[in-house]
């Protein structure tokens, strides 16, 4: 297929809302149009001179989405008795700084391990909510945010992530990061709203979106709506990111040290920002 | 301290075998140059225009130092029936593509959630023993192998990490990797030289060393020599590395997504090379 007939049959793949929410057709699509394209450059125009560490410290009190504990330590070998230290972890994998992955919540999506090299190094767009997020915990990234940052910045650049700054990152040893009700039963914290994620999908080359918050829903979705439009779909999220209030809106390239495991729905990652 | 005394005060440390050995004041000499040093730059000369993937895909039957399974896969929740799908892991620190922080093999040294960020982006220098390595298994990377390398491409650049290409990246899925003797007792595989981490250790601003094998150390190693050098010095290791046949032998920037998980002495890790 000639790269026109690509772009045309992905734009109208992406335009039916049938086929938008049922993710298929978008994914094979996207992935037909991003082969077609000749390679995205790693750097925009001036080449990074230093990193940003965009990774929450995991510990085993690290707060879950769920409530629970969701890392385990065990030392296996003391240096004092072996000569060498060595731990065993048990961890789920959506625990701490972590990629959630199309087989999140698909059937047969792409595991971890499958994301391509070249999905995981990409321009960062930084979306600022603080200003409604510290008047509104369960603030959503909205189109129109998206509009606002294009006004200020440009177009989004090719094969964006697109984060949402919500000032989340903050919190993530107190109990506001979490930020339960009082009955137990809702969480309270920003996240990206549906028709963002639907947004981003007509937007072929854009590869993730990323959160510094628990989920890539706010925190009272009832349903995952961002989680079931944007992973389905071939897409990937990074949720718990730290550290994005000292990046640019725009410039930064993030670099995602998502664990190749096997089979993995997600798992926590070393992620960085060059600057 | 004035920045040349600085330079002075740990070349002298470094020159003396003894403090070599215990390691210590190496490290803290290595440091304390390290903040008087302007900072490094990202990217040498030209910014690098891809990425090569340094990791192997991780699964659970990853060959292993010890031979027994050191990855477990449970899933917790499917999508058919949870509508979505989420594992959780139990996984020894060293297994896979990962990382051995200085506290894997010292009582008190750095956990790889304390390794900076300035360590984990550096020039990465290939030494190809592949020659060698398919005559002998046994081959280590020895001085005369860094001679060679400095006398084909100039001095190691400031702030490297060092990698033994030996072709053992190919073997993977085999039981060449660990490569047993007979009577399973002796691993045989490429490793540094011990003399090689004396060397680099003389060097302040090397800031790690990194085989495509199962050891820093070879296979039929009796007492961890390298290990024992190497990490009680501060400075760090990554084993099991994919791809370094893809690399030049200078001039492409290793960037080590090392977990950051508190206390670990190492873990699974993403890595890339920007060439």
């Amino acid at each position: 297929m000639c790269h026109h007939c690509v772009i045309e049959s992905v734009k109208s793949g992406m335009l039916s809302r049938r086929s938008l929410f049922k993710g298929a057709i978008t994914a094979a699509g996207a992935a037909a149009l991003a082969s077609a394209l000749p390679p995205r450059p790693l750097f925009a125009a001036e080449p990074p001179h230093k990193a940003e560490d965009l990774t929450h410290e995991l510990w085993e009190q690290f707060p879950t989405y769920f409530g629970g504990q969701q890392l385990f330590i065990e030392q296996k070998f003391s240096h004092a008795k072996d000569t060498f230290n060595l731990n065993e972890w048990r961890v789920s994998e959506h625990t701490g700084t972590h990629i959630d992955a199309p087989l999140h919540f698909s059937a047969d999506g792409k595991s971890v391990a499958e994301l391509p090299v070249e999905d995981l190094i990409a321009p960062l767009v930084v979306v600022d909510i603080r200003t409604k997020a510290a008047d509104n915990p369960d603030a959503q990234l909205t189109p129109d945010d998206i509009k606002a940052w294009e006004a200020a910045n440009g177009e989004l650049p090719e094969g964006a992530v697109v984060a949402l700054l919500s000032g989340w990152g903050a919190h993530v040893a107190t109990e506001k990061f979490r930020n339960v009700s009082a009955d137990g039963k809702t969480l309270h914290f920003p996240g990206f709203h549906v028709e963002t994620a639907q947004l981003l999908l007509e937007k072929p080359t854009v590869k993730a979106i990323t959160v510094d918050t628990l989920s890539l829903d706010h925190g009272p979705s009832p349903d995952f709506a961002v989680h079931n439009t944007w992973l389905p779909a071939g897409r990937y999220g990074i949720e718990g990111v730290a550290n994005l209030d000292k990046l640019p809106a725009k410039g930064a390239t993030i670099v995602v040290g998502a664990p190749k495991v096997r089979g993995g729905t997600g798992g926590p990652a070393r992620v960085f920002a060059l600057v």
